[in-house]
């Protein structure tokens, strides 16, 4: 391992960590444990504070905090579209937390209040046209996210082969790809294409410090190519394993429900249900396509060393071949 | 240029060829002459079979032939769902083809024939899983094309990012990556996945020597990243630029239309009407979302030596980033 070995990426200087690797923040998997675990191996972690209420997200910041003992960056993931967002942001800004991830939202809301508390703010978007307006905003980097995205995914969907090479002709922004990376072979992908960095998130769901439900992890492991669907599309679509209740989805869509009936058939606390109680016949296991490559539940430091060295050989493979 | 730059490379070995490029045949499209200036380029030009009938399909192989001069080889694509596909495959061995790629149907009903007389054999999957079954048929090689591709897609819409990983851990067979791949940075992240070979469609449709209308040609430059979908599903998913008729079936498809109904709204000849004859509004324009990155029409030749450059760059740059 050479920690500096990614020293003049911008990523890597924008947050201060060895490796450009980002571990998304999600909904009952991404609390402290598993976001130390990965700050700790020279990569970023965030908080996912989509499942948490401001309390606990400052309980999760102060533990983080305390595990890394302030030896290394990580940060917080807030998904705009919930309703106490300005809550958790006053949260982040009252914790010192440095890095915030902002999702599913309108940048235009929080970036202003965050930037002035010295916060480095990066916003996640699903189009290249949206990383133009979030940089417009004065974000300071950008993560685009293609469809093959575990959870809540953009309407176009649009997948990261063709995501980020459009999104690095439209902006000069430091960015992540997201979407369908779980392995180093994926990460040496995205660089190619143009991203300077990664974020990577059901990879890091099936890991050892993930407090999703070892059921869920299982299902992320057992999933094959074609296991994944994405739903629910006109009450905002979701990828998710394709599990009892997702095939209702699935049939209630191709029959063309109305929205109506597509949220009563959601219900409440699917999403919890599912990742965190591992419910895996009726709740909701949000996963991204990259699942099929994953193969086994890791320690999340495992996964940021297997992805690094992957990376180091198909960059090897793709040098070596004219000369072979 | 360096014509054997990929000298060892597994797919410019099996067809002789001096770039792992592959232009795909493509319905009204890929005639003669588009086949024979990819080939002379250095590549692999196909002639698409999907819109010929036999004799004009002989036509077209003799004036490649010609027009190459017996210099450099070239292919066929037999699309297997077309009624009298053992009449072109007939065509293809009477005329001493050397290389058919074979597509949209079971590889087990012509791989024999057409390996006993000579012929390389190579088929076009939608999944890990059919690549698989495509290499215990005995293929000597095979194409695995994400949900990106235009024209006729896959039912499992698994993008090109997680397809290409998952078919190299599942074959041992060279393979080629298609599917919304449009420039050299996409080559260089198909190979950093795994690929030995790229299958290139919409950028070489808006090329000077397609046989497509001017005006299909220009709907794919003006085409931006989320100007395409994925519709018709319950009758064979087709990837098209959204148009008025994509509109349409978009729509049809939402209220949950029966197949009955999205058959009559389809209609007869669409695609020659969109593509050949250049009806923007009544067409059905076929076409990958590789579009979004293609801004020029451009001769064949000049795609071939922009995807090698590209490469090189792209290459490079991954090389260079740790010791910048």
């Amino acid at each position: 391992m050479k920690p500096l070995w990614f020293e003049r990426n911008r990523i890597c200087s924008l947050f201060g960590i060895g490796f450009p690797v980002i571990q998304a923040g999600m909904v009952w998997v991404s609390g402290w444990k598993l976001c130390a675990a990965v700050s700790k191996a020279g990569a970023l972690g965030l908080i996912g504070a989509g499942s948490m209420k401001a309390d606990l997200l400052r309980e999760h910041i102060q533990k983080a905090r305390a595990a890394l003992a302030d030896q290394a960056p990580f940060g917080v993931n807030i998904p705009l579209q919930r309703k106490d967002a300005a809550e958790l942001v006053t949260v982040c800004v009252e914790e010192r937390v440095r890095i915030v991830f902002t999702s599913a939202g309108n940048p235009a809301l929080f970036t202003g209040k965050l930037k002035e508390a010295g916060v480095t703010v990066t916003h996640v978007v699903p189009t290249a046209t949206l990383a133009r307006k979030a940089e417009e905003r004065g974000v300071d980097a950008v993560v685009c996210e293609g469809t093959e995205a575990g959870g809540h995914d953009g309407v176009d969907e649009i997948p990261t082969f063709v995501l980020i090479p459009q999104v690095r002709d439209a902006i000069s922004l430091p960015f992540i790809a997201a979407g369908g990376i779980a392995d180093g072979r994926g990460m040496a992908a995205a660089f190619a294409l143009g991203a300077e960095g990664v974020q990577i998130g059901t990879r890091f769901a099936a890991t050892v410090e993930s407090s999703a439900a070892d059921r869920y992890k299982q299902a992320v492991i057992e999933a094959g190519e074609a296991d994944t669907v994405l739903s629910l599309k006109s009450i905002g679509p979701v990828r998710m394993i394709r599990n009892p209740f997702a095939q209702r989805c699935v049939e209630a869509e191709k029959r063309g429900a109305p929205a109506d009936e597509l949220r009563a058939l959601r219900g409440e606390k699917r999403e919890r249900q599912g990742i965190f109680e591992g419910d895996w016949e009726e709740g909701q296991l949000e996963a991204g396509m990259g699942a099929g490559l994953i193969r086994e539940i890791l320690p999340a430091a495992a996964v940021v060393e297997n992805l690094v060295r992957e990376y180091e050989s198909a960059v090897a493979r793709l040098v070596a071949s004219p000369k072979q």
